[in-house]
Order: C-alpha cells, then structure tokens, then sequence
C-alpha cells in the first residue's frame, strides 16, 4: 500500500488530504494511507484570525480539529526534525518519551506554509509581536488588555501615552486588517476605564509603500481603505518601514522613533526553515516546480500553497500568489496528480484566475474586488465578505458557531479578559539602542542580565552626581546584585551601543543559583570584585 | 475620603466590593473610594469551571470581567508583593516599569482565598496539575488532549496505556467532579481516533475517606455518586492518597505506583503565602476574626472567604466553611460592617445556615441536598444544578452565553482543540523515585539536568554489558555531552535515592552556553573530565 507524507495542515496541507480522501472511495482497487504531520491538532481559518484578536469571534471559532475534517488520515500532531528526500523518510521529534519517530513516504507533499522570520533584524524578534497563527491572535489580545489596564493605574502621563501607543508593522491584507481591529478594540475598551483619555490613545500603521494593499487590490481600494482607517483614527505612516524595536520604542527607517510597549510585525515571512537544508530548486525561498506541483528535479515530491513556487499558467507563468483561494485549487489538482501517478495516468496542470480579493477593515466595512471588475466598499463588502467565508469555512457546526459568535457579537458588548495558560519564559531575549537606560538605580531588581552584544555603562549616582563606574561587553553579566541581596538596583545601566541582552528572570535566577554550586561560585567572586569596585 | 482597599477578586473580594458600591449610593455624604487588587482582570464563577475541562462550556463562560461587575471600583491588576499592616499600606508589584507601586489604606480586607500548596510532598509540586483557576482547567484540557494525541501514535502497547492512564488526587467536590468530566471527555474523545482502544482507558480517583465528597454531603449522596463514577467506568481507590509523582508514575500512600503522564491533584490548598508573615492571630492557617469579621486583635482589618476564620454562630461556633454560598453572604454583612465602622454605627454579626450542597457528576447527572433534608441525585439533580448556579452567575450576558453554550453542547460533538498562549518554561522541575531512569543510552538528547537532591548513578553499555562508571550528587549535573555535541544520549542515568532535578531545554541551554563565557568554560572543562573517564 503507497503511503502518502503530508506535511503540515493549513490550506494546502489539509485540503489535499480531503480531496485524497475523496479520491481513496473512488479508488477502492488501488488502495492507499495518507499521513498528515502538523504541530496543531487543528485547521485554522486564517482569513477570520484578525477578528479574534478584535473579539467578534470567540477563540476558538476559526479553528476545526483535523481529526474531524480528515476521519481517513492517521496524523501525527509533532514536530518535524528532519526530512530526508534520499531515504524517502521524515522524522518527528519525539514527544512523551525520548525516541524520535521516523515515517517513511512513497510521496511526500511539502506544504509548510511560511513562518514569520525576524533574522536579521535588530529587535523585532525580541519585541515585536507576529501575527501568523491562533497563539499569535490571543497573545496579541492578551498584549492589548494587559496595557490597557496597566494605562489605567499609571500616574505618569508620560508612560500612560507609551502604553497607550499601539505600532503595526506592514500594511498588506493582515496587517491592515489587524490595524482596524486593534483601533476598534482599544478605543471600544477604553469606554470601560475611566482613567484613559480616548484622545491618549495612538494606533499607528507603517507601510513601506504610498498606499495600503498595494500588491492585493487596485489603487482606488486601497486608498479607500486607507482614507478609512484614517478617519476612524489610525496614524498610517506612508513610505515608511519598521525596522527595530527595543523595550520601549518602536524605531523606523526614517530615524523616527515612537514609544511604545506594543509593536505588531506583519512581516517579513519567510519558508520554514526546515526546507534550508534541502537539495532542492528554490526560487525567492519557495520550493521550485512544475506546472503539475511537481518539485523540480525530484520524483515523487511534491509541494504546494506558500511554501511552494507554481508557474502560474494564466499570469504570464509568473508564480501562483501566496492565497487560500489558489492554495485549495492546488490541494484539489495535486491529490489528483498523486493518484494519477501512482496509477501510471496523465496528470493535470495547474490554472486558475483568481475570482477576487477581499480584506475587512473592522466595524461593520471592508473592501472587495471581484474578477477584476467589480469593487466594493464599506458595508456591503463587509456583508460580502462575512457571506463569502462563511461559506468557505469547513465544517456545519463550525458555520453555525461563527454565525452565533457574529449574532451575539452584536448583542453583546466586547469582553476584555485574557487566557493565560501558561508562565511566560525563564529566559528572555531582550534588544536595546544606543543611549537607552536598561535600568536605573533605586529600581525594583527583577532580571539578571547576560550581554550577548554590544557595551552597556555602569554609572552610580553619590550625592547628585553621576560617575561611571565600569565598561561591560559581551559575555559579562549585569543586575545580580539587587537579586543576591533582595534589594533594589544599585546602579544605573544605559546602553553604549546598541545592546542584546539575555534577561533571566529573579526567580529562575534564584532556583538555578541555589542549586548549581559552580555558578554560585562565580557569582559571588564577581559580586565581591564588584562591591569593592563600586564603593 | 476613606480608602478601602480589597485584596482579592474571588466570592469574597469581588462581592464585598459590589455591596460597597451600593452603599455608596446611599451614602452620599460619607463618600468613600474602594480600590479592589487581583492577579486578573475577571471573576472566576468557580463551581463551573469543571465544565471548561469537559467542553460543555467555552472557555470564556465561567468569567466575568471585574471593570464590568464594578464600575465603581478602582482596579489593579497587579501581583501583591507586601502587606504593611504597621503602615497601613500594600505594596504591588511592578508592570511594564522596575518601580512598584504602593497603596495606603483605611480599611483593608483580605479576601485571598487558598492556594493550591504542594510544599513538602515531593513530586506533587512538578508533575501533578493542580485544578484551582481558570488556567488550570485550560491547562488540563490541553493536557488530555496532548496524550490522547501521543496515545493514538504510540506503537509500544506499554507506554499508551500509560499515556491513558489518568490519575485524580481527592475526592472532595472538586476532585470528583473533575474525575467526572474528565472521564466523559476522554471516553468520548476516544471515539474520534481509530488506534485508540476505549478499554486502555483508565480514570483513577484516589480518596483518603471510604466515600466520596465525605465532609460535604451525606453518606447517601456521597455513596450514590461513588456507584455512578464506577458504573461510568472511573476507578476509586477508596482510603488511598495520592503522594507523590514521578514523570512516569503516580504514586500512592499504600505504596502502589501507576503509571501515568496525567495526574491532578485537588488537595492540598493551603492559604496565600503573603499571609505568612502578617502578625495575626490564625486558626489552622486562616485569618482569625469575630463575628463581625474583624481581624482578632486588629482595627479596621477585615477577612472574609476562605482565607478567614469566622466563627459559624449557628453551629456551635465552629468557623465557617469555605465555600462560595459563605462568602457571598459573608460580602454582604462585610460592606455594611465597614461603612457602619466609618460612620460609627452598629455593626452587624455574620450567621448564616447553608442552604444546601450541590456536586456535578457530568453526563447529565448531579447529587443535590437542600436544607439538610431533601436528596436529589441523577437527571433531576443535574437541571436543580444548572439552574441554581445560573441563576447565581452574575451579569445578564454571561447568562446568556452560559444557555447557549450548554444549548449548542448538546447539538455539537466536543471540539478537541487546544489553546496554547505562549512557549513551555524555560527550566523545569522534575522528580524521581529511586530505581527511575532519567535516560537511556541511545536516547535524544533534549535537557541539561542540575540535581538539586539526591544521588544519581551513570551507566555505559559496552558490548552488551553496563557498567557503572560515576556517581554524581546535589549541585552536579548530567546530560550536557550530548547537547554540546549534538548527538544522542551517551549513557543511562539511574536514580539511588529519590532525586530532584532542574531541567533546561536544549534550546535554552544553546542560547546560554553560547554567550556566556564563564559557564561554556565550566561546561567545557567537565566534559573533558568526563570524556576521558567515559571511555
């Protein structure tokens, strides 16, 4: 029996396991087993994500266990380590135990979609947030609330107005639609707190180009969408790029600095670093195939959706856009080429005109260009918008509890709580510019800080005069002091350089210091060497 | 105008502050400022929350956010870091800042409520899950569907029994009522995986009594719901306590071990740590106070709820019990008290007689006793339970959605889909019983351990013999030799005597190795040591 590899379970992944579902009923003769690998147990309707990070939808909405979709697909819900094209084989990382688990193809279809890459880019990794899966909607929405409520006990209006500013990344599809559903989010729950001026507030949206959705609809939408957004409020920043971001500010290409403690980043996305290592054709980081989703050059591997680069037939041979419209149509042609070559019959090309865009932009509008012709905007395109996902979402009950969730959206007013399910990470990567304090004497000591680049300066303050005390650099540790003592910063610490800084919380840093002798040790010598430096 | 500062947003905090906002209404002219401090930003509606576990309600169901149920109220949302009760002052702490903020007050009322306390039973603290919030039962609900995951792809008969292998610790209400949902949610869940036999399945609860849920209802009642947990397929280990737990086992006080990866506890909840160190009288950890709910020896201090000790005048004097029908009612009498305190009126003394006790069994079953006198258990019981506890959900909307998603449970099968927020912890805690191996020879490689008790043995397999080849105790660790080389387990590490380790994840342990100097050079030295004793 051929077995059939398919890796990950979005658009592309999923929709040809369903369509090879299909396909094993008509072809009882020629069994064969589908396996579908994805790190979640579940399909997540990525067109909807944004309106759970606003709240129309509830979190679990825009998602279907892939179990339920696939009844005839044994998964595996892992992590891959490795794929290895000469063997035929893919292994997963184990899970529960310590043994990996290796599965071993006759075709393997490569759908990986793409994963939000920040290498290379000072800051961004550190602090800004992506907005690419489910985890990323609710982290988002977590993010929101905890500022808003931490605006409303701020005596500073200074810090108020940081909390208060809300910076986008990139104004393509998601990240407009983000931005139109964090304004409406911020300024609908600002109504609750009596403390937070509306007028405080900033939701900020920088895009490289002179028009939002440059590359997704024609120029008459996307200004209308940015006069849109404009008029409900959101700062749009033409022309402009986000290029870092340190705890504090968000840092653009023309210098500008705006501070913030929330920066979303829509981009860069890049392929699954997995793919890297392959011996494969790639064409701007997609896997290179042919018009049949063959990979190029190899048999039997096949891929298709974001990660994979189709000669689009229709458009000049230019390749496929990275859509769930196009992805779908593939998953259909591909899982027909399969069968079609473990039978030994003719395969299909691929071709298909995209019907249309869409983008929603929050409160009850969005815009929508369909077969190239017809444009809409405002609230009939919202209403076409909801209707022509709606119909697209898999799975009736899924239809009838996001029908629900847009019903009581409207009775309901929003609910501003969050799900934290878990604590936040031991080990914190942190990103600093030139001339910024990381902390100043007399704060609370929270964090033992390792500099991994860069110069931090050490300067204490005796009787109103500030003197540097030290140079520290890469390698060096800072901030123990208060934490050894239980006492509050000693020193004030800014940044000579632009700094990258492992942050290892007070109480992680506690547990590993009173159990590991060997740290201990160096930690006190350095304490001491310090104490006597610092006097 | 009066400060009154409320520690704690539970039954006890969150409803003493809506009686004070009423009376704020009716006295105009002592005006006075209620500020309410709690971990998050809703109310918990606790007797509901077994139902998050099994899917019957959504996760949003059971809360409530505080800003809504208290317009009145000055929030924060913040962790408590002091009580000064010499100063008359609470400190919080710090949030997007390094400065913490402090609270003085005129009256304080503590209404902290439990924790859920594993110190001093080892094992417990790192591998039970506890069930107290709402985190917890998100928590469990991921766990269940995480093994079941794991189960339906694990080839070794051995390890996917105990992969459904699910063990619950106490059997009071909340013991068995989770016990009860997880049985249902697992038993139906199992249905959706074809490799997946319903009859590997195990759900133990473990009881130290002879019944069930002993101390809150009758023999009778406690019985019946025994009968119907085993009919249902649970096993009870009557007069049996969980003790303690490895990552492979749960382990009882009779000295039986089951393998588990699942193992909730209920017990032990003992009271807020930052209760400790307060000068205040305590009976058996609670708050002693009169029957005013005055803080025994202590002006304008006040404690309600589970964390007090307030007399019961109707029962002999007994202290209250802690549940929530207690604190709602003990709110009540709390806000008239203070504001009688103020305007130095009469206050009034708590006594209340429980009206009765309700335990939900799942599937469409409950146990009921009113007024000491009428028993329902069964379907009966189940409508007399949702009803009353939706009656007593606050907030008209929550209503509302609580009816609809018990309406849509019934027409739609369970959603197994996990919500996962952010990254696992960094450094984790585990324990092991003597005998227990760490890891096997050949195994991956995915932690650095850091024993912080006890002694562990380290074996090498040379041509099918295994040698015992070093000895290693507190403050030393294993497990870096394959982390730095990037291979697989060089030897099998077996526990003398009970041990308990710090583990750090392989990538934590990259990112700290390869900027930290000092450590890399210790590491590197060590293993050098070893490389040649290895051989």
């Amino acid at each position: 029996m051929k077995k059939i590899v398919i890796l990950g379970g979005g658009f592309g992944g999923a929709y040809t396991a369903m369509h090879l579902e299909k396909l094993l009923k008509k072809n009882r003769n020629t069994p064969f087993q589908i396996y579908l690998i994805n790190r979640e147990n579940y399909f997540v309707f990525q067109p909807m994500l944004a309106e759970v990070v606003g709240g129309s939808l509830d979190l679990l909405d825009t998602i279907n266990p892939l179990r339920k979709l696939l009844p005839q697909t044994k998964l595996y819900i892992r992590e891959i380590e490795k794929i290895d094209i000469e063997e035929k084989k893919v292994t997963l990382s184990p899970k529960f135990s310590h043994k990996s688990l290796e599965l071993v193809y006759d075709h393997l279809v490569i759908a990986l979609g793409t994963v939000t890459d920040f290498r290379g880019t000072a800051g961004l990794h550190e602090h800004a947030l992506p907005f690419k899966n489910l985890a990323d909607s609710i982290l988002i929405r977590n993010q929101l609330i905890d500022v808003m409520e931490a605006a409303s006990t701020e005596p500073n209006l200074k810090k108020k107005k940081q909390l208060l500013t809300f910076v986008i990344g990139g104004g393509g599809f998601s990240g407009t639609e983000v931005a139109a559903e964090v304004n409406d989010f911020v300024q609908k729950l600002a109504k609750r707190y009596k403390e937070i001026n509306p007028a405080d507030i900033r939701v900020i949206l920088a895009h490289s180009k002179d028009r939002l959705m440059d590359r997704e609809l024609s120029p008459s939408l996307g200004k209308y969408a940015g006069c849109l957004l404009q008029k409900r409020g959101v700062e749009i920043f033409f022309n402009v790029r986000l290029v870092s971001a340190t705890p504090e500010e968000a840092i653009f290409n023309n210098g500008e600095k705006i501070p913030s403690k929330t920066i979303i980043s829509t981009v860069p996305s890049s392929p699954n670093p997995l793919l890297e290592s392959l011996p494969l054709q790639f064409e701007k980081g997609k896997i290179l195939t042919d018009t049949k989703m063959h990979v190029k050059g190899q048999k039997e591997l096949w891929s298709l959706g974001d990660c994979a680069a189709i000669p689009n037939i229709i458009n000049n041979n230019n390749i496929c856009p990275p859509t769930a419209q196009f992805a779908i149509r593939q998953a259909k042609i591909l899982a027909h080429n399969i069968i079609a070559s473990i039978k030994e019959k003719p395969q299909k090309e691929f071709y298909f005109k995209a019907l249309g865009m869409m983008g929603a932009l929050g409160h009850h509008s969005a815009v929508v260009e369909l077969f190239g012709k017809f444009k809409f905007s405002g609230l009939i395109a919202w209403f076409l918008w909801r209707m022509i996902y709606w119909i697209k979402l898999p799975g009736t009950d899924r239809k009838l509890k996001v029908a629900l969730s847009w019903i009581l959206d409207t009775l309901i007013p929003i609910e501003a709580v969050q799900i934290k399910t878990s604590p936040t990470q031991g080990i914190a990567q942190l990103h600093f510019e030139p001339g910024e304090t990381i902390f100043n004497q007399g704060d609370v000591g929270d964090y033992l800080y390792i500099i991994t680049d860069g110069e931090v300066e050490i300067f204490i303050k005796n009787q109103e005069k500030e003197q540097l005390v030290a140079n520290l650099g890469k390698g060096e540790y800072f901030g123990e002091m208060a934490l050894l003592n239980q006492r509050s910063r000693v020193a004030t610490v800014k940044c000579k350089t632009a700094v990258n800084v492992l942050a290892l919380k007070k109480s992680d840093f506690g547990i590993l210091i009173s159990n590991f002798a060997e740290l201990r040790k160096d930690f006190e010598q350095t304490e001491k060497i310090r104490q006597e430096k610092f006097k």
